[in-house]
């Protein structure tokens, strides 16, 4: 029996593991691919406070052995089912079932992709995810953006404090985004929209260096040369494991209270149940709020054992 | 003209500081003391995910100087009146007056001392005002937690997974923590309580040794043999040069919503002012939160500025 049973190992699951295990909670984090989530996939953070540049998937090594220090186990196992609504939470992975006085679901979020060929190698070398993540990179920089949503109208006005020209490369002829963003998007002189267009191929060996873009309408192809690609299509949480048990915000992302809490469908505290991370409905999805998170989910999950008298 | 000011240099302070900076915003920090407030007169931190072991004013200069590479000004300087509901920002110190779009206040909190000899020298040598930050340094210790509130309780019930001994020192014969964790307390073998008490000494040159209590009832003394002293009779937000200009909770700190915007006192919302850190009211108070903080209220000015077309 486990006192915190961690699903993710992400971020935001290490650092609850962290927190959790200094605590002398007896914890475990299932991981069932690689340690560091999302954040290991990324070359170069030089955003999360106290490292000026470092790779993610270093900072998620660091990390891990710190939450190892104090005692947290890691295993490398995929979760295939959950009970959540008994005072002993059951996690069922591939290999092992779990059991645990409280869970904290750190499954994180995954960008949806264009599934383009080069897309998932040029990753760091031109494609992101994350204006603000990774804008800073793209100094004086010719960038696309493809979507048509507020997060891609954001990422653009965003990208306008870095880029010289960014061409807003949307399968529509008018954006989906609220109109006061949609209008500063359009108005912006350094904004070249590109409508009723997708990206067919990405151009580039080492570094992303173009993109074909087909038009939908017309059928004709043209080629723009840029150094980057921001995908803002949307954002996919991983939630599948919990549809129907915990209570979901739109877009299917956890809902939580400040202190990390979730509901159930009928909206009733789960009690000994926590969210942190990509994973629940919140504003800005970094580093270092995810870390953030998962240390108040540990938090709570201590105070909720110790009034619990577990 | 500035786009962000930040009042306060201390982790919120400066995480907002690098995002803010990172986002190409002209952005100037004003500190009063030293940089990295409350974490800079730490002596091990070693719960900021990402560092095993690492001393507060380490930290607090390595992220300054990380927030500085993108641009950033600190000024040490200290803001004796802030005019927050114009559409300019206007923050006067002793030195000049500044004007900026917006303003990020993360003024943090104090803890209330017990305003005896050598208190201040122990800080970090067994005396301490923050069980969740430095109760993993006490392993098999013997403590004294002064305090009667539920902050001293569950103090109290965090030190006892690592501690051999507990003694609840409090200036009245019963708890005003709530019921559930005052039981707790009251029935944990681990926990001897000194009733009608309050510390006249600590005692000890390099690291505590003891404290000298006395009853206020009897004016008897005695002494306890501790390894540290938790004092946890309150904390206190800087807010006082924001009274009757934004709207505060309970206890003084600033009441802010997800996104870290802040209301006047008649609660409408304050445009272009944001709060971060230890001074908001928060569950809460850690390296690891105040940093997550200050990344969203740079984020959150970003936008603001962004829509407004300042």
């Amino acid at each position: 029996m486990f006192d915190v049973i961690i699903i993710g190992g992400g971020p935001a699951g290490i650092a609850a593991a962290l927190y959790s295990a200094r605590a002398k909670l007896k914890t475990l984090v299932l991981e069932k691919a690689y340690i560091g989530g999302q954040m290991a996939t990324t070359t170069e953070v030089e955003n999360y406070p106290g490292f000026e540049s470092v790779g993610g998937s270093e900072m998620a090594e660091k990390m891990m052995n710190q939450a190892r220090k104090f005692g947290a186990l890691v295993h490398r196992e995929e979760v295939v089912e959950m009970v959540l609504d008994t005072p002993v939470k059951k996690v069922v992975t591939s290999k092992n079932t779990y059991e645990a006085h409280t869970a904290i679901l750190c499954m994180g979020a995954s960008p949806r992709e264009l599934g383009l060929p080069k897309e998932k190698e040029l990753i760091g070398s031109g494609i992101s995810y994350c204006a603000t993540c990774d804008g800073a990179f793209f100094k004086e920089a010719t960038v696309a953006v493809v979507g048509g949503g507020d997060t891609a109208a954001e990422d653009v006005l965003y990208l306008a404090r870095f880029c010289n020209r960014i061409y807003l490369i949307h399968r529509r002829d008018t954006l989906r985004a609220t109109k006061i963003i949609a209008d500063l998007v359009l108005s912006h002189p350094k904004v070249v929209p590109v409508w009723d267009s997708v990206v067919e191929e990405i151009i580039g060996e080492l570094n992303v260096e173009g993109v074909r873009v087909r038009n939908v309408k017309t059928g004709e192809s043209k080629t723009f040369e840029v150094n980057g690609v921001f995908v803002a299509i949307g954002n996919v949480p991983n939630t599948e494991l919990v549809q129907g048990k915990v209570l979901l915000a739109q877009g299917g992302y956890i809902r939580t209270d400040e202190a990390m809490r979730v509901w159930d469908p009928s909206q009733n505290i789960l009690k000994g149940v926590f969210a942190a991370g990509d994973v629940r409905e919140k504003i800005l999805r970094q580093v270092v709020t995810a870390v953030s998170d998962g240390a108040a989910a540990a938090y709570s999950a201590e105070k909720y054992i110790t009034e619990t008298n577990l």
